[in-house]
């Protein structure tokens, strides 16, 4: 690979994702020292339709309509369910649901699952997984009296296949797996994973917070079970924006949820005696749900919609090759590795590098106008989003992580933990 | 009491929470077919300051401080908690957190509790509550192989005290009980069944979606142990914004969330091995806060705090009354009957009128610019929110009611039941 900055800029011209930076907020700065954000993994940046959205809800619906809106707004959370299904998740209408936290949606599926599954006693997770989805996986495993097969991953390269293979049996009610590692950015074989737990009789729950956006997701194709996800990284939904729930269509009458809330009930306004859960992926609703946030996901998941989940891939893989590129032949002298799969085609749309001082390297970048994500133990995540990041902005990046590990100065910033991402 | 327009005019003229009105979308038309809007108990108005704090968070801190936000951001969830605690609840700090939905806190509330009374078999609650209350119960009633007593309540005068002695005993773990009944508006005496709870080793959580904002909560001095409830009623947070959850200092060491969730986790961004409950109110976050709508959350508990519950309450019930008497010297006469308690101090700050054609009159009331809320089976609920309804209001929307049955028009609505609010 070409590793000048003007064959970034050929990159750039040729990338007919280009008109999509335009559409986001913080993007009209071209000069030398303008903010590099690598950090869509984590928070992605905002729409400028998005206050626009948040405005007709607010200041036209909620304040006008009045209580009457809600006949504007019962449904919502199915209808954005289907764009995301269609545009973002590869999955068929009625088979996704938007609201409550990826946590609250983890714990309601798994719960469902693994009571799908009587007899078995066994919850599969992944030792390296996202913090959330193995708490969640020990707190429903004690309470159902299950046992977790935690297995061990290799922090840069992932889950290994065999590994896994290896622990699925009749015992295994429900494996839960992130999609795109949050860590490495590896990337699971969902379709693979997925026949060999059905192989095994076992559900497979996909946590798809860091791929859906960035990866093709394809829920129907590879025959998914249940998944969820978050909308503040890839899709751009805001600070804390609701998540979403997959529930594969031929399942959703053989789940229920643990938490039996008034918006998962059939004939809700009838307000009756007993529950008795909505047909279809309504069930899996629980509370009124988050109308307010839920325009600003629209808006998100639109954009990504619109590019094209398989495009974004594309550009995605060919940026954080390029990072690599660039990390070993600028950073590799001075100690960074490369702590991501070395193939594009195995990893989502960040890469992580590992040093021994990633801490202070991190403060380092800040202070230059790079926002990459700090990661225990000693990692730097750098996820460039390819609906607003262009070729020259990583290459910026890493020129800038370059001077910033040449010059020594990251050795002054303190080594000692302090930041709260 | 002077059921003559002045009269209400006079009590607006005396009323020291007038200058609230102006601060809340909607009220600056005093024409005599103005929106009388009586439904602030199902969805509150919108204050004008909620849009500028919406914007503030989305086009400053999310647009131009992106990831970096999270330093102001991390904490919200208990900063607003003790908002709420100090200006709405009666309760400490560090005993509120906000986020998720009134049901899933329910959920979270209830397991915790009924795990912290071990031995115990039985939840009480009410067969009139609202119906996320009473499917939540049966739901963990019977994953934990519990038994419920569903205890009968009048739909007009609320749970008898004394069918509630009768329930409990030292089987009961758990009561879950609405403070303000939805339908009647009837007001449960929480200080004097804490006690009697207490005095069999229960615990109570009480729903206060109808009654924080309205009436005085008190939950210290009740010596409380749990409670949750909706931000949009007379919170007016928004539609469908995040609820609200508080446990008892003294307790929440005892207490675990079943939905482990990483916002629960102590030291959470060292994202350790195993889950370990943070210290405090925290311990119940599950996902990552809804940063955005606990905005507008904040913007509208700080105006009920500033106008001061005592002050509230006090105007609701001044306002109920004068909606009582109309009732009974207008519309008594055309067959409509009063469905929530006679006493003011007895009911929060909706009442309930119950007719046989309730659900035509509401409609027909809608058309003339009364906004009631229907509610099954026969019954108009009507909510005077005291932030920003005036009793001449109250006197306008009585006196449309009465001409809307006087000339019968109503008789021309569907009787069947469309509406989906």
């Amino acid at each position: 690979m070409d590793l000048t900055r003007a064959a970034a800029e050929a990159l750039d011209a040729a990338d007919e994702l280009a008109g999509f930076r335009a559409r986001f907020a913080g993007t009209e700065d071209d000069g030398p020292d303008r903010l590099l954000y690598l950090d869509g993994n984590s928070l992605g940046r905002m729409p400028l339709d998005t206050p626009a959205a948040l405005a007709r809800v607010v200041e036209e619906q909620w304040a006008q309509g009045l209580i009457g809106s809600w006949a504007t707004w019962i449904g919502g959370a199915t209808r954005l369910g289907d764009v995301l299904a269609a545009g973002v998740l590869g999955a068929r209408p009625g088979e996704v649901l938007v609201g409550d936290s990826t946590s609250v949606n983890l714990f309601k599926l798994l719960v469902a699952g693994a009571a799908a599954r009587p007899g078995r006693d066994v919850l599969v997770c992944c030792a390296d997984d996202f913090p959330t989805d193995r708490y969640v996986v020990a707190g429903v495993a004690e309470t159902r009296g299950m046992t977790v097969r935690e297995l061990p991953a290799d922090l840069d390269q992932g889950l290994d296949p065999a590994v896994l293979a290896a622990a699925l049996d009749e015992r295994v009610a429900v494996v839960v797996l992130s999609h795109v590692a949050y860590r490495s950015g590896a990337l699971a074989d969902l379709p693979a994973i997925t026949r060999a737990a059905h192989d095994v009789g076992a559900l497979v729950l996909w946590d798809l917070s860091h791929s859906a956006g960035a990866v093709p997701v394809e829920l129907t194709d590879a025959g998914a079970d249940l998944a969820v996800g978050c909308t503040y990284k890839y899709l751009n939904g805001g600070p804390g924006s609701p998540a979403f729930l997959y529930v594969r269509r031929e399942l959703q009458e053989q789940l229920r949820s643990p938490i039996q809330g008034w918006f998962g009930q059939r004939d809700q306004f009838a307000m009756g005696p007993v529950y008795d859960p909505a047909p279809g992926i309504e069930r899996f609703g629980v509370g009124t749900p988050p109308v307010l946030a839920m325009a600003a996901v629209e808006m998100g998941a639109r954009l990504v919609a619109d590019a094209g989940v398989e495009r974004l891939a594309a550009k995605g893989r060919r940026m954080t090759a390029l990072m690599v590129d660039l990390a070993e032949a600028w950073l590799a002298p001075h100690g960074v590795r490369l702590a991501s799969p070395r193939e594009p085609e195995r990893r989502g749309s960040h890469i992580t590098l590992a040093h021994p001082a990633a801490w202070q390297l991190t403060q380092a970048l800040i202070d230059r106008q790079v926002v990459p994500d700090f990661r225990t133990p000693d990692r730097v995540r750098l996820g460039p989003a390819p609906l607003y990041t262009r070729f020259v902005d990583v290459w910026d990046a890493m020129d800038r992580f370059r001077a910033v590990l040449a010059d020594g100065a990251f050795e002054r910033y303190p080594a000692e933990l302090s930041r709260v991402t």
